[in-house]
């Protein structure tokens, strides 16, 4: 490498305010995914590149950058794509035995045609030829890549006032048919864009009681699987506190 | 749905103030794959805490929360899953041609024993039962939702002053094996974490001339794919102008 730590050429901008680092939190803690507040309002263009360019500054693998981004506002489009969720999802409901299927029916789970935008990310796997750094071992890697674009898309969309909802309902196959999308390329992800009248304070499937937020310190092992934390730990402790500070974003 | 948007217990907080937006968008532009600046000064665990407690804030399929942290600060485990780096990565050195070969041996692609703390995020495909919501169709979701949680965390780091590097040269079977991971559980991530003495102004693998960041607009489609932003396209005039803005953070 070239680069060392006096060269400002090479190094990056420093320390976060605590006002900097509160927003990063604040978007991280209140984005949620989004089905039933989008406004019809039209996304200006200054702030959809904002978030595609988030997007596209996610990490790659061997910065293989394996990503496409399908804007689509035509409403033809989306209702073929809203037609396909609905197949899908009544498949869905049947798969849960009765009690679920019915709270399962209730759920509205997608806002294709209310979000003025959608976005399909998509990864094309030969995007950086036969060998890539990063991805001779875990070929997933570039599918990896395109969430973490996802992920960012996200986020700024919720510094932004924009909800993201995120449609996994559907057939991927009929959905690669409606866009066009080539044999070598997978869709990651549907996105509903559009801004909202408001965020619910937590996920709608923990509001309706589908699910319960699992304690963060159940989740976190130490050193091998299924080593948890101590009581006494004082990351455990940490983790304990944190549970208001997070509460105050 | 019980919640309107005039219920305070059921929204969250309100929009972002420009400086922020500022914090988001420094982490996103500011985010590197730290391989080689480990300090090797122990990581808080306040800070442990904080960037645990966003990556338990990701999006997840079904509310299904299929992830496990495990953490890792053991030198012999380290050293385990290095040696078993070293092996994978001369592996992978063969299956470039000879040109790629020598360029790629001189590449620093892990910092697993200089970080003072690993982490392992792992998929437990069997969190939420049988049937998830949203993973009918797309039973890769749950693999999904973890790595957003993989960039929560990187992303909270950098806010932190935290380096993150992800290493993906690695047996997926030997390092389950070195950490105990359970047959029904997928391991999505080796991260290594540590303060460093500077994050790198733009990608290493583009500083180096390994790889060009491709132009914006080139990724994006319009309605279908291969539609091109055309040169008159509002969106293509503000990707352009974003340049400027971007390099602002």
């Amino acid at each position: 490498m070239p680069m060392n730590r006096k060269d400002p050429e090479t190094q990056a901008g420093g320390s976060f305010s605590a006002e900097e680092k509160r927003g990063l939190y604040k978007a991280i803690f209140g984005r949620r995914d989004v089905r039933g507040q989008f406004m019809p309002d039209d996304i200006p263009d200054d702030v959809l590149s904002k978030i595609l360019t988030a997007a596209h500054h996610a990490p790659s693998v061997g910065f293989m950058q394996p990503w496409n981004f399908i804007v689509i506002k035509d409403l033809a489009t989306k209702q073929l794509v809203y037609d396909d969720f609905v197949q899908a999802n009544n498949e869905a409901a049947e798969m849960f035995d009765p009690v679920r299927r019915s709270m399962y029916q209730r759920l509205k789970l997608e806002g294709i045609r209310e979000a003025p935008v959608n976005i399909c990310v998509t990864c094309d796997h030969q995007r950086a030829g036969p060998v890539v750094i990063g991805r001779t071992h875990m070929s997933i890697m570039d599918l990896y890549s395109c969430v973490c674009a996802v992920q960012n898309l996200w986020l700024a969309a919720r510094a932004e006032g924009l909800g993201v909802g995120w449609v996994s309902i559907l057939h991927e196959e009929r959905l690669k048919e409606i866009l066009g999308i080539p044999s070598n390329v997978t869709p990651v992800a549907y996105l509903c864009v559009g801004f909202v009248n408001f965020f619910f304070r937590n996920p709608e499937l923990e509001t309706v009681g589908w699910q319960s937020r699992l304690p963060v310190k159940d989740v976190i092992f130490i050193d091998r699987w299924g080593q948890a934390l101590q009581e006494s730990d004082g990351l455990n402790e940490e983790l304990s506190r944190d549970l208001d500070w997070r509460k105050g974003f």
